[in-house]
């Protein structure tokens, strides 16, 4: 190992061969030196990434950003020693970055790959979701980029045992995605023993053909075969995505640890690791290049050019409009604007209004049917091409995508998520479709933003200030139709809020979102007219929350508020509210937070909103009983 | 319609057909009564439905918690006309109540069945849960019950598209659950439009065949043919489930609305309604009885008789022992103590140490694989059984399944949750890996309790204590191995908590769980070698919370906290501390809360702890800084 490396460009398949006892042994290296992680998980795929690294990725590894670049997805994020290996193989990454850096503090060679690195689109680690990921990837290359680039996604066997595998195939065949290559590593062991189809291949092969892919097989150490396999995949099939079952040893090339239960996750020890390296002959340092995408892709795009700039709705104050209704208008408006912006939904357009853009803009609809993890995935990978995705479902359905949307946080992929029919407002459907965990589930995502607005201007502005959101950005929507409050240009930036209601003598502060808004405002009518004034604020951005104004209605009320929400006691507008008025040094505050605490059953919405204590009769009785008390 | 009516027991097939009819006329009925709900979802499935309850389904309607009884799951949970109207068919409801109560406020009939109702065992309406959960009735009929019962599933044709019906279908060949069968209603048309595969039976046949069941098709409308598949189904196949794919026409019956598009969700206006009525040959008011189980289930038990008191492990005080350690030492114990306790994993059990019970108990452990949303299904069908499930994985991975708890809640199911690995805590294997949203996410669960035991003792003992608690419980397992905090014997009640360092010259509260429990005892010892004396809270159980003994804290410490959690600022222990001040009246309060604000990435517990900010030195530091500003 001496001198500058010249990268091999034409690479025949002995050296591939060599090049995967080297992505093995590098590993074993890498995870030995950090004393955790995977090297049995990733001797498994080394041929075959070998292979595919060296003659079939299509990948300018100056260029991560290049347009015509293929992707590699490594679904079984836990084989990140392979991939590491893999950055070494092609040069960028140092072998000192490898051997002295992963799983360290501070590296950017995480135990999962994340893309902190260039070369990594999306963040795996959690099972079943790189395939689901390259599905929205293969989307965009197929119906939007239109570029020849292929997703290549490498998948372990146990992840096969998640339903989201199964969205995600039946996904990519309805799209006729002959780009996308599922590859599977089966290994025959999971982490804690047998996988539950071991290597029985012939189970696999029939679930994905059912499911409308082309399937390979193939002998995953066998370099001659496993080359023959990607070259019909990178060809592609008739419009279907292709398959690749390839059988495989975990831990293959170290004898003491091959096909043998106990060693998934576990590194090997110092000893153990000069035996094994002994074993797969040494260290290597081949420097390997190999195909670069053959087009020009800069001239390439679809959906080249600004829009015209567009004319959100415009309400008029008093008329009954629904938020998810100013949510279709609005998303429609804007994409005449951007070029660039796609809307997914699952199945329920007709009532999240997405149908809206779908009308206007077919070209740049995803219907992802009643597959909702499916959905958000499409949408991370879509925001991997550097799309604006939107994603409708009833927000209540969210809950079912969680995992994935935590996940894209890791991504930091861009995500707009929009969730009609929120909290018992719903009325009679009863509460499987209500919405009352949501936004504790959105504010808790890592660097999300949450919006909750009462009336369609506000709505319509929202969804206008999420495109330039950045991170998993989440409006809740209503399924009423209530009373439009603001002029058409008004404001309503992320991380304000509005103050509907406010004098000088106020008592008291009312705290509403979404439809408790409109119920705060009416039980300040009838304070006022017994002579209470009551502070209104609409606090449409859940998250980041408008801090100062809070502030200044504690100072102005004697620290008196009542909150009142759609949405279980915990982790929603109230603890927004408690959280940014006890983040600002000591105060003495009183608050009443009212909120859904029963479990609700059918109803009117008004019944409903009776029934959890959450309207405009019990947000009066709370102000009176509080103010009772303070005297 | 005069005089009580008298119940047809040996039901022939014209008799059927009339049954069917009625069925159809009092889905339209009722739905049109209430101005919501899914008429033409229930007429395509009403032919199948009556077949089935006249001669199939064993069934006794007057004792619905007889063990023998079968079990009947509406998967696709908006055909409830259909369900309710079979309820007044066999006589358990009124007309009046049908066609007055359905969807009304403060009826049992809500828009989607839940167990309110003594028929029905979970609630559905998020689709795709119907059958994960029926596969967990069968698991319990087969393994445990080992009673003749079958399980029935109706399951729509837009539902094939959620994954977690391919993760059930996995899950029931895997166990070989011939008592299961699922009829699919294919009639083609979903929400918005087709479904994705619309009458393309053959599709539907390779993947459910291909998922291992025995797979019949029939003309859903074909009173004969349904007959004999539905005797076929209830013979059962060898050792498989049978799935039957019925091909249907939604809104059969009424010529209006036969397979037309925009009828989904929509009930018919009254004019219309008669018309159909009028089509359907009016109205009946057949009472019909199918057959009932011919077991004497009561002595057919499996899991009958108490077990031996149980020992709980002890550890002492000062050895390092691991949370989730503790927790399959428990687990083990309790499994001599409690006959029906049932333990379930993700295919992770030698991490959260569920394989110990399954060693001691394999016959009441199931594995569920790398599939989170069928792990807590099948722990809800169990609950159906009336059997104690612990369902455990990662932490993190309770995420993927989100959707699945929600609706527990709203089934009213008695889970145990068991999430080892939480927070940064983890170390090395990065983001992915780690829960920084669990708490919120559980918290705001309907009715939940969520626990956090920073010790083996208090882990133990909230396993027990676990098994006697109702509704969704959560438990948070750490992955390092921590000193024991506790004598053998300490209670720790839910709603409980330790005060573990207190002094009346007390300046602050420490708070802490889990793991930052250890972090605020450093810093309670750094901080009394300076002369500052801090109280030292160990808030182990999050929901319900300890609020006299924080309420109490606050009097003695002026109102000054120190929160730190190993979790994300947002819902969980933080909002769990202020929520419990805040409740109780105006109170001045100074609360710092530290927390995990930025991305973590791979490196030692010790390194990421501190990195977020919430070991001892930043304890300290806050203590410190908090101080200062008092004065």
């Amino acid at each position: 190992m001496t001198g500058p490396r010249q990268p091999l460009t034409t690479i025949d398949l002995s050296t591939v061969r060599e090049l995967a006892q080297q992505l093995r042994v590098d590993s074993i290296r890498s995870s030995t030196s950090a004393g955790s992680g995977h090297p049995t998980s990733s001797m498994s795929a080394a041929d075959i990434l070998a292979v595919l690294v060296a003659r079939h990725l299509r990948y300018d590894w100056d260029e991560p950003g290049a347009r015509g670049n293929d992707h590699l997805i490594f679904s079984k994020g836990h084989a990140s020693p392979l991939l590491y290996s893999i950055f070494k193989a092609v040069g960028v990454v140092s072998d000192e970055e490898l051997v002295g850096e992963y799983r360290r503090f501070g590296s950017r060679l995480q135990g999962h790959p994340t893309p902190v690195l260039p070369w990594v689109d999306v963040a795996t680690g959690s099972l079943g979701q790189g395939l689901p990921d390259g599905v929205g990837v293969a989307l965009a290359g197929k119906y939007l980029d239109r570029l020849p680039y292929r997703v290549w996604v490498l998948c372990g066997d146990s992840e096969m045992a998640e339903g989201s595998i199964w969205e995600a195939l039946d996904k990519a065949a309805y799209y006729e995605l002959r780009n996308l290559t599922a590859i599977v590593d089966v290994n025959r062991l999971g982490q804690r023993g047998p996988t539950e189809l071991e290597w029985d291949i012939d189970t696999y092969v029939r679930r994905a053909e059912a499911f409308g892919a082309r399937v390979l097989t193939v002998d995953g150490h066998d370099v001659d075969a496993i080359d023959s396999v990607l070259t019909q995949a990178a060809d592609g099939a008739a419009r279907r995505p292709t398959v690749i079952f390839a059988r495989t040893i975990k831990g293959r090339g170290f004898s003491e640890v091959e096909d043998r239960e106990g060693w998934h996750g576990r590194t090997f020890p110092k000893d153990m690791a000069e035996r094994a390296i002994a074993e797969l002959g040494g260290e290597r340092n081949l420097l390997v290049r190999g195909p670069v995408p053959d087009i020009d892709a800069d001239t390439a795009t679809a959906v080249d050019g600004p829009g015209t700039s567009a004319t959100l709705p415009s309400y008029s104050v008093g008329d009954r409009v629904a938020t998810r209704q100013a949510y279709g208008d609005a998303l429609a408006a804007l994409g005449g604007q951007y070029p660039n912006l796609v809307a997914l939904d699952g199945e329920v357009s007709n009532s999240t209004h997405a149908d809206q853009f779908a009308k206007a803009y077919p070209d740049r609809y995803f219907e992802m049917f009643i597959a909702e993890q499916q959905l958000v995935a499409a949408a991370v990978g879509l925001s991997v091409r550097h799309y604006i995705p939107f994603a409708s479902t009833f927000a209540a359905f969210f809950t079912r995508a969680y995992d994935f949307i935590r996940m894209a946080a890791i991504s930091r992929a861009d995500l707009r998520l929009v969730g009609s029919h929120c909290g018992v407002e719903i009325g009679a459907d009863g509460p499987s479709q209500m919405a009352l965990e949501d936004l504790a589930m959105m504010r808790a995502v890592q660097g999300s933003t949450v919006l909750y607005p009462s009336d369609a201007t506000s709505a319509a502005a929202l969804v206008d200030a999420m495109v330039g959101t950045p991170g998993i950005s989440f409006m809740r929507t209503t399924r009423g139709a209530y009373p439009v409050l603001y002029e058409t240009g008004a404001r309503f930036p992320v991380g304000g809020s509005k103050v509907l209601r406010s004098d000088p003598s106020d008592a008291v502060t009312l705290v509403g979102a979404g439809v408790t808004v409109h119920e705060c405002l009416a039980a300040a009518d009838r304070l006022a007219e017994r002579g209470v004034r009551a502070r209104v604020i609409d606090l449409y951005s859940v998250k980041p929350v408008d801090t100062a104004t809070l502030i200044a209605a504690a100072d102005a009320t004697g620290g008196r508020f009542v909150v009142a929400e759609d949405h279980h006691p915990e982790g929603g507008v109230g603890s927004a509210v408690t959280d940014a008025l006890l983040a600002h040094g000591p105060r003495s505050l009183t608050i009443v937070h009212l909120s859904v605490h029963e479990m609700p059953g059918s109803g009117t919405p008004e019944e409903l909103l009776n029934a959890a204590g959450i309207d405009a009769e019990h947000i009066e009785a709370a102000v009176h009983n509080l103010l009772a008390e303070s005297r």
